[in-house]
């Protein structure tokens, strides 16, 4: 009914995560309204990252360098490795700001269901940082997932060979959590898991 | 935290209607890890958008061809106009496909709180196209808004010494809507209105 120029914008729009066809169709009509302050600067960005953004070949993470800012930060430690499932991931650990250390991105989980095995996760990478030397301690921080949790278990198993200690975040009560909307799970996890007071 | 090319990305795809900075970040994410299927036929579209689609001189939506292709279509009826806000309402009446007139697209309604007048509104050319002659219906496809409503009364006011029947959208019950779900002044203009099933 528009222009198959217009309609291809709201088709493509409407593939980004968490746009469906509605939105899709008022985001494409915003960009087309507003040109100057939107879609130039908009064409602009995405051509620059095109251009510029790649994968880090060492852990993963997504930057306008390679190795990342966060691999050559002589800042950070250096002997510790959090493995992340995505690139979200990664970023959800550095706005919390708690953890200074390197990171390495699996690119997803194991899974029988949507059939992705060690191969197709950054695994045989991370075996080789770890043999490298100088790590002392990976953190297996991911989700709380049955997915997550197997191939937590596959990555401690397939690590323990190596002279690190391998740890996983803890489960328990999320900050503001009221036990009774928590599932069971989440709060046997945080009974068996308590602190001392004292 | 990000390379600032990702940061301004994430900031440029939030200012779209209806993307928080969360879904941003994913939908950034979601460009940046497919390139080939994703980013590089969404930046051909913009750029094809951004050179070809712009607003109609005579009625206001947006197409690659000026006039574009709803006032050039020789098989609709040219002695109706159906004005409307904005171009999205004008793609909802084509998508009902229950009319076949011209449009006119206000570019949205007179608002004491936004501080737009009847100057900062299409309807100088709306007044110039019914002067031209050849019309005889004005619909007023307005919102059924405070602003919306208020626009139509100016409208008819403006439109009134010409030779045309001036007409607004029914107000009534939605399909599918119940009588206990439905707002007082819906249901009082649905029974005022009220039609004769015999």
């Amino acid at each position: 009914m528009a222009a198959p120029e217009i309609e291809r914008l709201i088709k493509l729009i409407g593939r980004l995560p968490g746009l469906g066809p509605r939105s899709a169709r008022r985001a494409a009509l915003s960009l087309m309204k507003h040109r100057e302050s939107l879609m130039r600067p908009l064409l602009e960005v995405l051509e620059a990252c095109r251009d510029k953004v790649a994968p880090c070949r060492r852990c993963g993470n997504l930057d306008t360098s390679d190795p990342c800012a966060v691999c050559t930060d002589p800042q950070r430690v250096k002997s510790v490795v959090c493995v992340v499932q995505e690139v979200e991931d990664l970023w959800a650990m550095e706005r919390s700001s708690a953890y200074r250390g390197q990171f390495h991105v699996l690119g997803g989980t194991l899974s029988a269901l949507d059939g992705r095995g060690p191969d197709n996760l950054a695994i045989g990478s991370l075996l080789a940082r770890v043999e490298a030397g100088g790590i002392e301690e990976v953190i297996l921080a991911l989700g709380a997932t049955v997915d997550g949790q197997t191939t937590a278990h596959y990555l401690a198993e397939r690590l323990r060979p190596f002279a690190c200690s391998i740890t996983r975040l803890a489960h328990g009560l999320p900050l503001g959590g009221e036990l009774n909307y928590l599932d069971q799970g989440t709060l046997d996890a945080a009974l068996q898991a308590r602190a001392r007071l004292d």
